[in-house]
């Protein structure tokens, strides 16, 4: 007889994921992963002026597509025993909805207005709304709004809803409250959208939306009235309080459990947002610090409320009440660029391929459409095998990793990357192992702020695709941290962590700790730090250290306008 | 009836040109190239030492095969009609030599020695002894031989001879007398080698060898001697005074005149260092910058000895008595890297092609080939209409061009190049703009040096490779320099500086101005500033200056050991 199963869902930024699971044991019986068709076409983004926006029928039909294919997948019958299912999703990531709490998108006359749907977390429009927030606080004579998130960024719940309003009067006018993504799902699959009794995740309400206790729930209305009497409706048209991911949301309706594949009566959790999910599903626990190691870095911790009373963290981390796991504060700092910034390199070296080969008489379309992917598929491969060969002491490039400014400790939009040490013999593997050691410079830097505060990282776990593909990155920054770095055998950790808030609403566990305990997939590999090289690094980690201050005294000190980003 | 003609000879890194003309008129009636054939097959020189050597045999052979080809190229008969030839070489560039002034590697036993060959300029074994030099002109309380040239260089005459003599007894042992390059083909073509007797140059005496008038010539015996005994060995053997470049050296040989198929009585003129000759050949007259922009760059001006006495211009260029310009002395600077940069970046942007392709099943040898030579001849190109078409607003990246250290103002080899102000939305033709622009603000750096030591700078010329073919970089340059800068359009100005040498010693002219009045010829083009960008990129000099100051600031905090290159 088959046991009960349980369903997580992962919308990432281009696509979602689905995995079904036995909540039993650590093992994944199906998966499948939809990409967002309109996303995929572009269509809604302006990449130039940082507008990317995601339609909900993106999400509607990426959802519907993985779970049945992740169900058949796993056996054709699975679908019969899911008892859970629950998500997680990027952030912040808030689209406009009416009194039903419908995206605005999906009602007449607002199909294709991109300020109608959901606003993508690296949607850069409200740059300049950001700031007025910023400066609002530090007149404010009240609550300290940035003391637990520090600097409010133009990614966040805020910022974006202000810059729509102002920059579209439809919208505002039909928009009696915004939701964020991961809190959508749950309220459209359980049939419970009306906003102002809809589930209400801790991550997005903690983080983004700057709920805290001790500020008694949002900021108050004179606040946000201050900066447009429209944030006070929407303060008012929020509801709450906000709920943790391993919440009974509800019970799937019978319309999304037909378009879904599954029985009747699913039972739908909690959510939250991707990375925190990621942490939960490879195993964070007090003292444990989780990295998902991707394009970027998020860097979560999660510690007792009382043990934080008092501390000043705002400029080396985001806290937040309940989130990442119920009961405790979730702690998450980050890169900015990590992956990303070995793909800028990668971008440059096949740039003399991609502009002059489609003009070349040369070759064959066949041939150059195979040439530019083996190229593609061979060249960090390649380039790493040479970093590997390569003496210890030659080429001590030193790189700044903040391609796309630094987003902790000391948030700076501002800043920019960096190389030094140039020489006519530098080679393309010098600037590869440089831009390496600097993206784990830029770890160090976020571990060392946590330490100086007096918080305790013991383990460190990786999640995340540099974490798994790239033992070069990964050996590096065990030597560069001096800390053995364990990486998360699961492929699908976000998915996974999802799961478990599935598992626990469902009643299959009574607490996430007891999900993680049974339905963990334990570590791919771990990297130990190699002693001949920590010292070295700890030397070039100093040379780092001076050149940031360098490019940061001179931004600074330059006469750019807000918004510029200059060296 | 046809003219006098006089030939110029110009011999470079890899190869010897030579030019036969009119010396009433501004044309070339023939020239001819070769390349050194033992040098081109990469023999006698271990690059990853910095050893560089030239065999003598590659110098006779290319001369022979390079005038008969000039000559022929301008008309069978033209032989019979020239009456004059000088050269100019690359420097320093010192050979071993018995007491008959014959390179020791023409000797039996020493055929294959290539510590018995031609030391070439950009050899660096000897950075050590030139440490030590320099060390022993601090503490030496007589004279300050570094005076006039700055710090000594490992790529200069005594540190070259002393690197020699202490890791080759052999050689030691034999060689009489050491010669320069441009020295030792004069000597040859009139059978008078004998060092004693024998031409040497006032640039090469000068520069290199450190003679001076408030000397009384080299530097003292006991100078030298503290050094190693041998090196007063090699003062007694010099000879001198130092001979104008415009000096009649004497009659070729007849076995000469046969080799090149000359008539017999062909005079023979003094010679230079090749930049000297560019300079001569472009029209250098005082209060003229003339700037060879190649690989590297070279900045000279000239200016009466008088107008330079209390001057301390050492850190800022070199100045020798009779160099460049018969009665004046010549003022040498110039950047360690120019259009290297440039190089530097293709070399990175074909990294891929280079090591990926040769493996690829997908395309035949022959395609290969082609593609690889394709990119390589397109890729500068594409890069530059890219930057061409660029706003001015976008990516200010700034670049410190020091690749290759920096050699003027204030020497220092340990200098390292950088780049700040990178992005993820960073692209190639952004890289490029910025090492352009850095490449010019080193030029701007000594431009400044000079004025603010009071010389004159009323127009500068430029000459050489990156000049003539590069038109963005030239215009760059005009706007960093808030200068005109005219591009001459002789596209060998070394040889005709030489032929200018050999149309004085032969009579045509009594002086080289006159000589340059006749046979220059003119410009190419001038590039004047453009007033919207002269006052932006005057901004980014500003920072360019900034972090040029944090990079020397950080190599000399470093623990590096001498010798070390480090950022």
């Amino acid at each position: 007889m088959q046991n009960d199963l349980v369903i997580g869902v992962d919308f990432g930024t281009d696509s979602v994921r689905a995995i079904v699971v036995d909540p039993r044991n650590n093992e994944v019986l199906g998966e499948d992963e939809s990409y967002y068709p309109r996303w995929r076409d572009g269509r809604y983004c302006e990449p130039k002026h940082n507008q990317f926006r995601q339609h909900p029928r993106d999400y509607t039909e990426g959802l519907e597509a993985c779970v049945r294919g992740a169900v058949k997948n796993a056996g054709g019958s699975a679908g019969k025993y899911v008892k859970g299912i629950a998500v997680d999703a990027t952030g912040s990531t808030p689209c406009p909805v009416n009194q039903d709490g419908v995206p605005l998108a999906l009602l007449a006359g607002f199909e294709d207005n991109p300020n109608a749907m959901f606003h993508l977390w690296k949607d850069h429009t409200a740059i300049q709304e950001a700031e007025e927030i910023n400066h609002a606080a530090a007149a404010w004579g009240g609550e300290d709004y940035t003391r637990f998130q520090g600097k409010y960024s133009s990614e966040w719940f805020w910022a974006k809803i202000l810059h729509t309003i102002r920059t579209d009067g439809q919208v505002k006018q039909a928009a009696w409250s915004w939701v964020e993504h991961c809190d959508w799902i749950p309220a459209l699959l359980t049939g419970q959208t009306a906003p102002l009794t809809m589930y209400r995740s801790a991550c997005a309400a903690g983080h983004k939306a700057l709920w805290h206790s001790e500020f008694g729930g949002l900021p108050a209305r004179e606040f946000l009235a201050q900066l447009d009497p429209y944030l006070a409706t929407v303060r008012d048209h929020y509801g709450g309080p906000p709920q943790t991911a391993d919440t009974r949301v509800g019970t799937m309706t019978a319309e999304w459990a037909a378009r879904l594949g599954l029985s009747p009566h699913v039972i739908v959790g909690g959510s939250s947002f991707d990375a925190h999910a990621g942490a939960v599903g490879a195993g964070i626990a007090p003292h444990i610090l989780v990295k998902v190691v991707g394009t970027s870095t998020v860097d979560m911790l999660i510690e007792h409320y009382e043990k934080l009373k008092g501390k000043d963290l705002k400029e080396i981390c985001g806290q937040a009440e309940n989130s990442i796991m119920p009961g405790y504060v979730g702690i998450e700092a980050g890169q900015a660029a990590f992956g990303d910034v070995y793909a800028w390199l990668k971008e440059i070296l096949l740039w003399p391929l991609k502009q002059l080969l489609p003009s070349s008489g040369l070759l064959t379309e066949a041939q150059k459409n195979a040439l530019s992917e083996e190229f593609s598929a061979k060249i960090i491969p390649e380039i790493t095998a040479r970093c590997q060969a390569m003496p210890d002491d030659e080429a001590d490039l030193i790189a700044l990793d903040w391609f796309n400014g630094r987003r902790y400790p000391l948030v700076n939009e501002h800043v920019t990357g960096a190389v030094a040490g140039l020489q006519l013999g530098t080679t393309v593997p010098h600037l590869y192992k440089a831009l390496v050691l600097a993206t784990a410079f830029g770890s160090r830097r976020i571990l060392e702020s946590f330490l100086a505060e007096g918080l305790s990282v013991e383990r460190i776990i990786t999640v995340g695709g540099i974490a798994q593909k790239s033992p070069f990155v990964m050996q590096t920054l065990a030597n560069v941290l001096n800390r053995s770095i364990s990486v998360s055998a699961s492929t699908q950790a976000c998915a996974k962590g999802a799961a478990m808030y599935a598992a626990v609403a469902a009643g299959v566990y009574n607490t996430l700790q007891d999900a993680q305990a049974a339905m963990s997939e334990g570590f791919l590999s771990v990297y130990i730090p190699e002693k001949e090289r920590v010292e070295r690094y700890n030397e070039l980690y100093q040379k780092y250290l001076r050149l940031g201050e360098f490019v940061e005294h001179e931004t600074l000190s330059g006469k750019e306008k807000p918004g510029d980003r200059c060296f």
